[in-house]
């Protein structure tokens, strides 16, 4: 699979220290095809940042953002005020995080008109492949994509069956 | 605006007494113009049907599928593993609910590799405008319906911040 | 007592559905003798609205912002995200919310550098006598407001007992 | 004691990492005299591995079935949707588990019509216990292996306790 | 459908007023056509009574307990620990419980050795279901029953889903 | 101090690993001269010795019981309904506890008519210090002790006090 | 039954409006005949009355204190930290509780060196019993009323039981 | 920057322990050039002190004071009780603490009439920025660090951005 080079998807996160959890989106975006870009924008630290970024993700040719962040996790629901653009916002775990419920409803929990599309705890691996779903709505090539990766979860689990069956 | 008449969103929920919740998806996306088909798919009682309704979703011209369900709520998740398309669940808080905290867990804990879109609790309203921008992004005409809907939304609150001040 | 007609303490909320909750902010600071304005800015549907409030806030001589909102609640942090003024949260439970779990932790668990001083679920009341304590540390004839209004709590305290002990 | 050939109980997992919990079902079964089974079969990877696992389990003289998962554990109620046998689910604390809460209540909060028998956190020496009980009550052989398992369980705590006293 | 005369399934709670809960046990089992028993035994007011019953419960021919509770709920675990018969509990959410979570966890979190089989919230009728199931592993006339429910709520849902797309 | 030789306090916990926790009980006991005795009694393993344990406790001299236990915790509570002694509950939080959540609420939320007195998580200690606050009530000499206990625990806190400001 | 003139047992409780939940302790000490008093202390609203009453209430004859409060409920723990009498607290479900969470952690989670015994949300009757268990300890005329009153509740039980099988 | 002699903060803690949490608020006021003092004072072993530092502390000069606690964490609400000062509060996780949620409810929940400005768990810096603001409100002189410190966190933000960017 090969990227084209005009990012579709943007990948953000409040803190550096959210890339541990954030590259897993990265990832399975190359894995599946899709070109995306990635940085750091803080809605608390940099509020102007995030506007600009949100206002002007559209006309840069960006289809969705990816946005994850920790604790009172505002910048999900602050770029999808800013955008007409789906977002996918990931809860991420961080180190004063409360279990992470805080970063959970501080994302999901979102007023009527401004939705944010949640995926679980630290879940930037299923945000990217979301994404890609998204993509793939408008874009026939990425559907092939997205079946052959299916297939490949399939086969990994048959194979721990019959290893499990076989002992 | 108007309907074409294939529907692009099919909207299915787990139970009859789910409708009171799910309508606002309807509702929404007659309002921005995007052809949906409404039904009642039960994981858990008719699973054979959900799986055909699962398995035949993007043959049949949907581009989303929005699913809401309550308590143990599997029918996100178990939809969302038996199609490519994008997949948005909706938690219901129902009658013998523990406060909804059910149903979200549910719907949104999904394992790697096989995300849901989750919103928020009852939220059925941002489950619809989810799926428009979803839409959106392969479509045009679209993204102007949702600029005008976000632009509605301002101007009531600026109308109640009017009232507000002039009290 | 009389306020002077500089408001000090602005007072804002997500929705106006909050000021049923929030007027007991403006009510109690009114008792304390404390100039306040009070509107609606939305951080979802009015975010250009929310910048250019909390932007200009010290400049219009406000000293304190108390902002409530329920669910998913930004306003608070994001406000102060664009000021250097203290910024007081009331976590909203609203009819959606998650027993109020989910206004309580978007407005407290603020990150590092932007505090948020937030009050119990439904607090409007402390809120505006925590205001009116803030602006006391630089005024001194409110600090008698203060210590009356605690006397008068002590002494209703006192007649309860008065009561119940002569049943 | 000895294991028949026909397996009486189905022990199936959403993944291979879940079988450092669920060899616990297999052991005390193994301990109680019960032929058992086990795989890996995904609810959400390989649905139609458990559309045909559940739908044949009946037929082939399985008795019980014991299904483990984590997070959005829909594998037990899913499972239990398609047999009539009793299933029991074993909610798993996996690694982006939100502390367990998200397995059990997935596993515990079926809908009326589909029970599912769920133990504790973890417990799949539970899970193996319960489905000895069920098989036991058409197999009084295996009721004696019950009620010295019980007997062995006391003698422990007394051994414990005659310790502890006499230190 | 018809009982035959000996009692299969005991069904006891901790309260008289359990039973607008504990009767959906009751009734669903005559729809089953198993045989129950039905009483009032308090793990906590009268516990010589729980101990004569769950002791002698295999021997007056009961196959499977149903033991409902609420707030700190021991009668489930108690008569498991007293019987080597499996025993499933119904946490119910009684007038002082904590929205349910007492009953729910103290019936659940039981230790290694002793499992209940616990069901959802007040779903008592999951409980007689489930009993039923139990029988029916060593009574194959039962499994027609069962299966016949299965379909029953089958035809009701597809009923339920022909009305919503007639409309 | 000394003690006299006739146990006071009946320390009893679930199992032996629990000791670890308990062991501050008996060891405060002793720092204020209150006898005690330890052992280990399971609800659900020694039912039989539980019911003999507790309707022997106030003839063998026992004042006061205390009682540990982790998970679905049915020790205080069952002991508590077996004896009019005052039992004092200990929520201890064991491998496979849920964060403690089961322990608390399975010991804290008794019915009407059977208190146990329950402390905080672990807090073995503070079951000690009580059960010798109840003792004290009918006996003067062991006052003294409480209260040079109070003081030391005072001047502790001064000596940080110090040492913080000295810094 | 008849009460000695001296009071026991002191009733506190944070505000007047936790009367309705507080006046079950005043009635179930009546009914095992123990006399107490009863009256509204506030921890933070009179601290000055708070350390008058807990510092004198031994001097004054009490053997037992009971306090009852919502939300952030520090009356009991201040209370406990001021005398070296047992302490009750009863954790009240008060309008703005969240759940009764709050009240719950606030009173059970205190620091070792200062316990207090803590009942079930609003169980003001179990914290009356409770105290009557606590004097028993030093009054053998007291414990025949306790056991009585087991025994009355035993009745209840067996009657509720007669009734539901004779129907 | 430089700290004149007065303290306007008081930073206090309920136990030594805190004293690693607790430092990141003494730090940053440093940063902030404002003028602090530091101790341990607890609400339950040295009520006595409390009372004197909480009454004496405006007349000290003092302006605002950060209270730091864990578990049932009553210093902050009662400090609040004994002053008309505001006081900031900082839920401390504590070893024995539910997960924080015993500190942050006990700090957070204040009934009407007395407020506790509530940050993060263990957010101890934001506490002192918060005391910052607040001091900031009655001297202009500390309005230039606090918008050079905003200043200083988005020029971080900006270059962790560039770093992402350019790799």
């Amino acid at each position: 699979m090969k990227q084209n080079n005009q990012p579709k998807i943007g990948i953000i996160m409040g803190s550096k220290s959210d890339l541990g959890v954030m590259q897993d989106a990265a990832d399975v975006l190359k894995e599946l095809g899709v070109a995306y870009e990635i940085t750091v924008v803080s809605a608390h630290r940099t509020p102007e940042r995030m506007f600009s970024y949100a206002k002007s993700a559209a006309d840069r040719g960006l289809k969705v953002i990816i946005a994850g962040a920790g604790g009172a996790a505002h910048l999900p629901g602050m770029v999808a005020s800013l955008t007409h653009l789906p977002v996918i916002g990931v809860p991420v775990k961080s180190s004063n995080s409360i279990d992470g419920w805080d970063s959970i409803l501080s994302i999901l929990q979102m007023p009527n008109g401004i939705p944010v599309a949640t995926v679980a705890l630290n879940a930037a691996k299923n945000a990217g492949i979301l994404a890609a779903q998204i993509v793939s709505t408008g874009d026939e090539t990425l559907v092939k994509n997205l079946v052959d990766y299916k297939e490949s979860l399939k086969q990994k689990v048959e194979e721990s069956a019959r290893e499990m069956e076989g002992q």
